[in-house]
């Protein structure tokens, strides 16, 4: 018969057995960070009506996205887990009660130009919280706490959250008299790390005919760095000109007020003037997360305060706060710089069982006892060489291999190996099951991510 | 601004928080259950392109596939779980060790023609034992054990794995000189509970030319029933007629043979020899599982011994053995029987803290301390009276709620009221922790599913 190549489409992570259970791992506990804030898990489809998907309509997502006709149906797949979220907040209102806080761990699909390390598949996973009306500031406060027990459960230790109020950007370019200017301002300032204050002051004053002398402002104000605390003094001195700059200031320091309750470390945290973000969509606190010693990577959690959420689905007012992980990019990421911990278990048991005698009856019951007290277990009665047995256990880490021959069945144990260090125990099934659980609890002990 | 309506397609599953809570409990047994019987969690894409998911080619599928082009690229959703694998196995081929034990809990799609409790858009939840070359009997004896712990995890008592195996089918109608007519006589034998025996036996008459005396023959033979080992003795009085057929009864036997010590208990096991299921594919043991009480729902897990997986893909003989429950549509005919337990949490905190101070410091660390603590805690520093906070937890069933006021700061105290029975205690932060852990094992205790 001719055979059809098997292959998989570029721009699709399909993980091997072992990175995938890295990256399970890390849904494992995002999905538990999440929850333990108390939001809800949600799975929307991944497939809608173009028009429903499409509403707002427009810009470069509408270039990538899958659409097609099925039948008479139009349909696109999702490309983003936020407008999915309008529309089921839109549609299910009246079976909501607010503020509704909802996670969502799923896949989303953008036709990118394939290149090393972009996907056109990708898991999201995002978190909000909507009010109905009205959002109180501590929900934007709270959320630097979420992104810091994220990663820190994760095992990350070296990162920064960094924050800003999108209403101190929009007030300060009031003050000056640069409203209408300010989007391409900001889109330039965002460059100032990449370009360098000098050429930031050139495309200001030559592209979008700022005044020198606002120029040299607007470099002031974004220069302003350091502690929280001596930001926050910092911006106290422009309090009084814009009530915007004046509610933003209140708002950012709300935020940094409740930090320490919300038990996120001074050292993973910093206000910086330079983050704006979805420049047409949030209004309020912004965030940015960067691994401090990869900020080539950028931001791998970002997010903040909207003031409208399914603006295109209904006439209610559904302010929120939310922030987004580019997970499968995040962990591809991490495995280019070797920042998965290749030490935590992998494989896909605990124990693999190598029955020796004639009659299974003692290894399969010894394999049902291993399962029932919650151990991972494979039997291995495959026709295959002793060596050839051992060298598949040892391929894929499996940690325990458990030999039982006459000998043992007769007197009552178990032979068990620990393939980590080679040492051999004969010791009863119930004693067994206890050294191994010991063993695998030991094992587990890292944190998934290295850094 | 002109709305859109929003809607989700029919015939795509979009749950509310408390049912999607349910969904995402029964996932997770799964994930552990699959686990602990040593199998590995797979994600493969949900696109592939046309030509390698559709190398098998034809069939009912290809209609329902939902295809397109994307630039150059003709693409396609898959439609199940096992294709994709047998991409995946034959693509990977080298960096995998045999037997290779996988599951995958993954959406597919078919655009079936909607109607009630049919899906476009459904989970499948598979595992699948791959060999290389060969595949011991032993795999196919432990999965009705994988089944039986699977349903017995959700909480279902009143089920029956039925097994069959299709040499047996095979070397039967050998016997009988009927094999060309074999496929023709088991779609007619697959009605029996439907049509009786004596419209069976006008249809092989008339429709196939099966001889009076063969239809009596075959209607003889799947009227064996009873306890596993009747059968298997029954069965032993047609031995030595087809080599087909006793290769059949000694893996039957080996399967019933070792059940006991698999942990699955008689009552839940029955041979069964008119499951033939997907005729063209499977061929040993073969699976299904029905609900005592609600026959008329089908099979709810089904499976079979495979000899070729990838045969589109590869020159290797990959036999298999797998099963597939029909997640989406299992939980949806659980709900509308009312099988779901509505005791099982649903909310998506454990805890709601209403902060009755200005300064929400206390209230905030109070939060972080539950958390640290696994307390799943939400904050509710909404503008809302006091009145409505209260309606908020109980339409949600959060199960505690938390007073935090001047006097309990003052006096290092909390006010915990138990929601469900009403019950107020003012006692320190950890005292509280202590007794709301306590509770909260207690409403965990039950299973997913009633019956």
């Amino acid at each position: 018969m001719a055979k059809m190549t098997p292959r998989t489409l570029s721009g699709f992570m399909e993980l091997l057995p072992a990175p995938q259970q890295q990256l399970e791992r890390i849904m494992e506990i995002l999905r538990r960070t999440y929850a333990l804030y108390g939001f809800t898990p949600l799975d929307t489809p991944v497939i809608e009506s173009s028009d429903v998907l499409l509403a707002k309509g427009g810009g470069e997502t509408e270039k990538q996205i899958y659409r097609f006709q099925k039948g008479d149906a139009d349909l696109s797949l999702r490309f983003d887990l936020t407008v999915p979220l309008a529309k089921y907040v839109a549609l299910h209102y009246n079976d909501l009660s607010f503020p509704f806080r909802r996670y969502q761990i799923g896949k989303v699909y953008r036709g990118e130009r394939a290149q090393r390390g972009r996907f056109r598949e990708f898991y999201q996973a995002d978190i909000d919280i909507i009010g109905d009306g009205k959002l109180s500031i501590i929900n934007e406060a709270e959320i630097p706490a979420i992104i810091y027990q994220t990663f820190s459960a994760l095992g990350l230790r070296r990162f920064q959250i960094r924050v800003n109020n999108r209403k101190i950007l929009n007030g300060f370019y009031a003050m000056l008299g640069l409203s209408e200017k300010s989007g391409d301002i900001m889109r330039t300032v965002d460059k100032l790390e990449k370009i360098g204050p000098e050429k930031v002051k050139a495309i200001l004053t030559e592209d979008f005919a700022v005044s020198p002398a606002d120029a040299e402002e607007i470099l002031r104000f974004i220069a302003i760095t350091g502690e929280s605390g001596a930001v926050l003094a910092a911006l106290e001195t422009y309090r009084g000109r814009s009530p915007l700059f004046d509610e933003g200031l209140e708002e950012l320091s709300t935020v940094v007020r409740y930090l320490g309750d919300f038990g996120v470390p001074a050292e993973n945290f910093a206000v910086d003037l330079t983050i704006a973000r979805g420049l047409d969509y949030y209004t309020g606190t912004v965030y940015e997360t960067t691994l401090l010693d990869h900020p080539e990577i950028g931001s791998v959690c970002s997010g903040g305060r909207y003031d409208n959420l399914a603006e295109f689905y209904t006439d209610r007012q559904l302010p929120g706060a939310g922030i987004s992980i580019g997970l499968t990019r995040l962990f591809y990421v991490l495995g280019e710089q070797g920042m998965l911990n290749p030490d935590l278990p992998t494989a896909p048991a605990d124990v693999l069982i190598l029955p020796m005698t004639e009659d299974l009856s003692p290894a399969i019951s010894l394999a049902t006892l291993l399962r029932q007290n919650g151990i991972r277990t494979q039997l291995h009665c495959e026709e295959k060489k002793f060596k050839q047995k051992i060298a598949y256990a040892d391929k894929l880490s499996i940690p325990y291999v458990i030999f039982l021959g006459e000998d043992e069945v007769q007197a009552g144990v178990v032979t068990c190996k620990d393939m980590a260090t080679g040492e051999q125990t004969k010791l009863e099934p119930a004693a067994t099951v206890y050294r191994i659980k010991a063993g695998l609890a030991e094992r587990d002990k890292g944190a998934v991510i290295l850094g």
